[in-house]
């Protein structure tokens, strides 16, 4: 693990890293913000995977969000992937297209040649960064959540939707959340994981919280002005979804924000807020309420 | 002025705008933030202008500096233009280098051809912007402060110590503040302003503050892990100065901190307070002391 760039911000440090990445056989970068040693003490503390949209690296949240005032005044540390393999070899589309292949990993494992051997973010982001986070900083494991933008949101839902005890809270804005219905998913699931929709399904958050809704309630803020919202975006379909489910579901639809990082700025603080206070306080209510359950 | 950009940001507007200017004689692009209309009514507002740095435009600072936030509790407008005249026709360093030509206009009148035609960032930030402002939108330009990063903390410092009655309050990150002393400020010079250093003074902070100090009090935050620290920026050399002129600054010198945005991200909010309170409250005071010494 190689640290291309460090900063100072709000007391904590904004640090950029590059490793050889075994499951994306490429060097990966990430951006890992750590709060100062203040009231929170000098950890373990809390891990946020915030996973961005289309287009996007590791720099676009860390320097456009502002996460870094209230992650700081929280103790929460926060990992920042890249969006999808880069470098000599990685194939990509083959137009050059903004919405899939480089920049565009859709946070799956894909199946199809030529992408099956770069193209494995969902065990990158489930797996391989999680290790290397837990073994190189000081992190409480247990207490993680994941958040993200667009593409990054649906990567978000179906990661904590099939991995709950893994990344405990979840949060979305502007998310994608029926890629198995709109341009943008067709395009990348029929690429990476071939025709047959069947294999679609455990890509799709709307789909998968069908099957199995998580005991966690999951935030969604969506902006009306947002020039996605109609055609790729529809939330109507998972709404849906997840009241058939039972998904408990906070869904705020913030009027004339657009899909930008000015919409996210806006609201950064309540979404840390909201994975922090159940971090840090609701998740051991839960546990007992599982166990009671299952009593 | 046509409208480039808009976007809903902490219940306020950040918009784009591009004009022809006469004093540039090109097409100039500034960036306005408007706050929500709540406490603090339909304006007219205070403004504040930022004057950003070595290669940026009108962009940087409305992505990465997370002022919106508190401009939008204070309701302060936040005006901030681009670094330079830009388009076909303007000349640029002849081996494109970063620290002249486009995104380097200094805040100055050129003077040496063939700079003089297109160079008139002076004029630009003091006259001709200032009027557009204050005719499109809700403004009380008796209210208004300047504020900058490293050459534009130069242009703030300068424009506020030539203009203390229509720039009434002044800050700045990691300013050029003896730009004649410098090698940033010593290539400037001499090429939009040719080689009779005595016409650089009047650029020039740190002496323009020994003929003629300001009544307003200066905020300067520079971090001590700037790498232009001790090359171009020197704060020794107009804290002296600032000291025998009798000029009031407050100097932060901020461990660990660098030349970045990061560094701006984390005190901007104190920099915009700084301003507001001042705009807002200590500008009558200061009227009246004002009034009381000239009777």
């Amino acid at each position: 693990m190689k640290q291309l760039s460090q900063a100072k911000i709000f007391g904590g440090n904004q640090s950029v890293y590059e490793h050889a990445s075994g499951a994306c056989a490429c060097d990966m970068r990430f951006a890992v913000f750590t709060p100062p040693a203040g009231e929170h003490g000098e950890g373990p503390y809390p891990v946020l995977y915030w996973l961005s949209g289309l287009t996007c690296t590791e720099e676009n949240f860390i320097s456009k969000a502002g996460a870094q005032r209230v992650a700081a005044e929280l103790g929460l540390v926060v990992v920042a992937p890249d969006t999808s393999p880069r470098g000599e070899g990685v194939p990509d589309d083959p137009d050059g297209a903004y919405d899939f292949g480089l920049g565009a990993g859709f946070y799956l494992n894909a199946t199809q040649e030529p992408w099956s051997k770069n193209y494995q973010m969902y065990d990158y982001i489930t797996q391989e960064l999680p290790a290397l986070i837990d073994a190189e900083f000081s992190i409480d494991g247990s207490r993680a959540g994941i958040m993200g933008h667009s593409m990054g949101g649906h990567g978000a839902l179906t990661i904590h939707l099939k991995n709950p005890q893994k990344f405990r809270t979840c949060s979305a804005f502007s998310p994608i959340v029926a890629p198995m219905h709109v341009p943008w998913g067709k395009k990348a699931f029929s690429n990476y994981l071939g025709t047959d929709e069947k294999t679609w399904v455990d890509y799709d958050a709307s789909a998968l919280v069908m099957k199995n809704p998580s005991t966690a309630e999951i935030l969604i803020d969506q902006g009306t002005a947002d020039n996605f919202l109609t055609e790729q975006l529809k939330p109507e379909l998972f709404a849906d979804a997840f009241q058939k489910s039972g998904q408990k579901l906070t869904l705020r639809m913030q009027d004339g924000y657009d899909h930008s990082y000015y919409f996210i700025a806006s609201f950064i603080e309540d979404h840390l807020r909201w994975h922090a206070e159940r971090l840090m306080h609701i998740l051991p209510h839960t546990k007992e309420v599982e166990g009671e359950l299952s009593e």
